[in-house]
């Protein structure tokens, strides 16, 4: 039972808007917390896979994000039409219901649009609360099995490059969203070792080429592997044709073996 | 309907053993998986405050570790002690049900005796397998609101000063276990200034004065808010007796401002 709360981060606190995660792996990895929420909503906005799986379990209405995230190839546009389709529907729904915007993995890391409707959500009244879910470095860590849990230096790929960041090469370095870097597109083409190899560059100054490296594209279907290729700094170009999107670098510590 | 698999990281694969993980915030964070996995396990070993609703959901018998916990102030004793109960069940128990090891957050996140199983249980033939949770990285996030997603340094308090970590200092500092800094029992004593002293000097030198920062200590229970105590680095021993076993520390960078 849900209530009406003053600090909106408190577990069981009430509200209008719920961002939600769910987890990486499968429809499964969703929390027995979310499931409840799911099934009490009024409307379940999504972008996955799964809209026949939350038609089957959702009390309310199911909008799937996906016509509107194949409208256009700018993020900031695509971003920003979703923002407006959730927080009209939660004005509209206020008080009879909430809302929820479903994502994969946890709803504020790496989802600008997660971000957006935080801010906005709440700057018009809106009860929006976040609900933690568990994030790509919480599967990396599991599909590449070193200790990164002590020590990491995680950055998004592009930001990891504008800012040229300042790296302890003994410390284990996790790069996000390395299959879009290089483009301004939600779909990226062009040659994916051209669009790479600043990237590549920068992480080749930084580590010694016999640093072991491994690019991870965890599983999204509770029947795939997760695909994980091992090499080292040196032959990391060798390896760049194998980029999805969605996939993270992982280049190790001195101090992250396995145990 | 779990499978033997090759990869025993695909997610459904069957496991003699599975680490597993609640989340953070209460028992309704375990996913849906976990949930499954209770309801079908033949023995579930567990530290945390949830034994009598473990007892209610579990199919097998449910070990409370927390008298294990409290045998001894040494970490790496306990920790022994806890893996070997985990691994003499999981051989005894080989081909007639499953056996889990469940703790708060995730299973493999700063988790000594989740690694050692990993570890140990692997090399004598026992099939273990570690399910990702939601972990402190991804709960904090939600309790301050700070854009670290794109960027963080994230360290364990210890780690971080054992190693004289380089820090670009325009970037967040996620720093976990401060509660425990300067302590090397299970039960830390003794005054908390004194013992953060080192810790505080370092962060000091690095970030300029001004730089916000927050502890905070991610609730534990559905009906109670997190603490969250913001400061600036240089205010930052105002606020260090409000520190718990647990708590972390969270230094502002410059581009993760609130959306």
């Amino acid at each position: 039972m849900r209530i009406p709360r003053e600090d909106i981060r408190v577990p069981d606190a009430e509200a209008d808007l719920y961002l939600i995660g769910l987890g990486i792996g499968g429809f499964d990895t969703r929390t027995v917390e979310v499931d409840e929420l799911l099934k009490g909503s009024a409307a379940t906005f999504h972008l996955t896979a799964f809209d026949s799986d939350l038609r089957r379990i959702c009390g309310g209405e199911v909008i799937d994000l996906k016509s509107i995230y194949e409208s256009d190839d700018d993020p900031r546009a695509v971003y920003r039409s979703m923002s407006n389709a959730v927080v009209d529907r939660s004005m509209n729904q206020a008080g009879s219901g909430a809302v929820l915007f479903l994502t994969y993995g946890h709803p504020l890391f790496l989802v600008d649009s997660g971000w957006q409707l935080l801010h906005e959500a709440a700057s018009i009244g809106i009860r929006v609360k976040a609900v933690a879910a568990s994030s790509f470095i919480d599967q990396v860590l599991v599909d590449v099995r070193r200790r990164y849990d002590l020590a990491v230096q995680s950055y998004e790929s592009h930001f990891f490059i504008r800012h040229e960041v300042v790296i302890d090469a003994r410390m284990p370095l996790l790069l996000s969203q390395v299959g879009d870097f290089g483009s301004l597109t939600l779909r990226p083409s062009g040659r994916v070792l051209e669009r790479l190899e600043p990237l590549l560059a920068r992480i080749a100054s930084i580590y010694p080429a016999d640093r072991e490296c491994c690019l991870i594209f965890s599983s999204w279907r509770p029947d795939v592997a997760p695909e994980s290729l091992w090499t080292s700094v040196g032959e990391l170009s060798t390896i760049v044709s194998s980029v999805h999107v969605g996939c993270s670098l992982y280049v190790r510590g001195l101090f992250d073996a396995p145990r």
